[in-house]
């Protein structure tokens, strides 16, 4: 690892702290647009890449088969706040596949949106698995293993054919080979592969543009950034950094967290894909550098960035609500 | 900054994130015996010099004339977790001193200890400056204030008699000059200012042994160490790194979190003091570091050590209960 501050925490005018990380900005024939730190350096993308473990939700004809909807299917991608509409509509897509949330493997925590969890608390009402930040995921993936015939039991076993399409799905968009020494296990109990960046960027260049993809995939890429740009509260939810963007950009931006400090996300119209990482994993630095690539290479307007600035340079407030420090991205993220 | 990863976070056998940062153990003479990354670096201290902030507390006379016990004074000295007795001793110190919590200028927040968090809510109770982290140490102030005759409604002021008493404090046991240059806004609105780490341990390798101080800062000192010994749960609260530490240890290791990846600490027997910050401010990484830090140091038996294991190496699970991976010291750390 080299040493790159891609992100400063002031508290008054002193660096209080700062985050090293990586950066590909990659085009869809895999041409290196940006490289900041070791882009060859595999890393779990985490939740980032919810939106390819979706493919075979579309590909295998499940989402068609149980008539899922585009808010349904931008609930397959996300990483959600648990607010009630999100906990509707994970519902709903298990009860299309004839299940409930007991098939659900994902574990039970509570809602991530603190006034969410506040009201659940309130009412008295444990958190389940349907608040999990992954329900919209665990319930396509259940909905691809019933389209596969295969038991729905074991749609997190890697073995299983649910796991094996997601699986085949990352490795061909991404070009990378998915192996099992660099497998772990996602918060959610799913499998995770370790993925070089560049070719998460690479994977998100094409998801963005559907260039170099069979016609199915392509077409399922689409459906898929077209359901997550309609319904960008379902991707994350309120306040939410992914919602936010989306909500702002529509179709022009797809972007998605991933713990640990990840990013990825597609910027089509300039067809191409971006993949971040902080190397400690730190969140807030992520979406830092993610708004500074946005504003740098997504060609907005100077109304556009404007309404960026507060993710590219977040201003941190105490418990009294005083103005303490900020983050700012430092001069490597600048153009 | 120089590349001292310090902590490396695993999922699976991958190396997911790491944690660069910089540690000082230094003797009460300012003889450096452990020096990783910068620590010439100043740093902001933030609650880890709480025990150092409450020294005026003691030696202005006011916790004399308003009868402060032991557990009064480990709670000026933490970051409570806002338990029912963290908030119930909070508003006995206030008491003491003829004030309530309308006095307190920390602002609120749900407790830091979930399972008190969701009891208030449950309980449709509105957290507040009671229940911030920092009430403890704010009562001290606020003792210290109306000992020294001082309008208290201006304890936070840095050109009030409370904190010039806090500042002299500090910069007479850390031989650092502290500068308004190098003045921040703690995230309870206390001033807080940057010290050079080594400077940091320097002041604990002296707060632990009284060595170079003044016969009555030394008496302050050793008062306030008893007080935190006896009372660990009062310095932090269930389940806490530095309660469980100092509950194992007892009067052998005084240690302190502070946020943004700060300890402090001191090894008495050893006549060690000791500063820790993560880069990037992971307080998960911090707790590690410390964590083998006292295992290096501290001498420890082979029972102590086995003990403090699940801090130097924490396992780390997932929604499920799952083991998904590790936290490790590297090579760097370990002597």
């Amino acid at each position: 690892m080299t040493d790159n501050v891609l992100v400063e925490v002031l508290r008054g005018a002193v660096v209080e702290s700062r985050h090293s990380g990586a950066v590909a900005v990659v085009d869809a024939d895999g041409r290196v647009v940006l490289a900041l730190g070791d882009i060859e350096r595999a890393v779990y993308p985490r939740s980032a890449v919810k939106a390819l473990q979706a493919l075979p939700l579309i590909e295998s004809g499940a989402a068609d088969r149980y008539g899922l909807t585009d808010a349904e299917l931008a609930l397959a991608c996300a990483s959600h706040g648990g607010e009630p509409d999100h906990v509707a509509t994970a519902k709903a897509m298990l009860k299309r596949a004839g299940l409930d949330a007991s098939a659900l493997r994902c574990g039970p925590h509570p809602p991530m949106h603190q006034p969410s969890a506040v009201a659940l608390y309130r009412a008295g009402v444990t958190p389940s698995a349907l608040h999990n930040n992954c329900s919209g995921k665990h319930a396509g993936f259940l909905c691809l293993a019933c389209a596969l015939d295969a038991d729905p039991r074991g749609y997190l076993e890697p073995t299983q054919p649910a796991q094996l399409a997601v699986k085949a799905a990352i490795e061909s968009i991404s070009g990378a080979v998915l192996t099992d020494d660099r497998r772990g296990i996602d918060g959610c109990s799913a499998p995770t592969w370790a993925v070089p960046l560049k070719h998460l960027a690479l994977a998100f260049a094409r998801f963005g543009t559907g260039h170099s993809l069979a016609p199915e995939r392509a077409k399922a890429a689409a459906r898929l950034r077209a359901a997550c740009a309609a319904h960008p509260w379902h991707v994350a939810g309120s306040g939410r950094f992914c919602t936010e963007v989306m909500r702002l950009l529509g179709a022009r931006v797809f972007v998605k967290v991933g713990a640990e400090g990840v990013y990825c996300g597609a910027l089509p119209g300039q067809g191409l894909g971006l993949a971040v990482k902080c190397d400690d994993g730190g969140g807030r630095a992520a979406e830092v550098v993610t708004a500074a690539m946005i504003v740098r290479f997504a060609a907005l307007s100077d109304r556009d960035r404007a309404a960026l600035e507060h993710f590219v340079r977040p201003v941190l407030h105490n418990w009294n609500g005083l103005t303490v420090g900020a983050l700012r991205p430092t001069e490597l993220l600048l153009a």
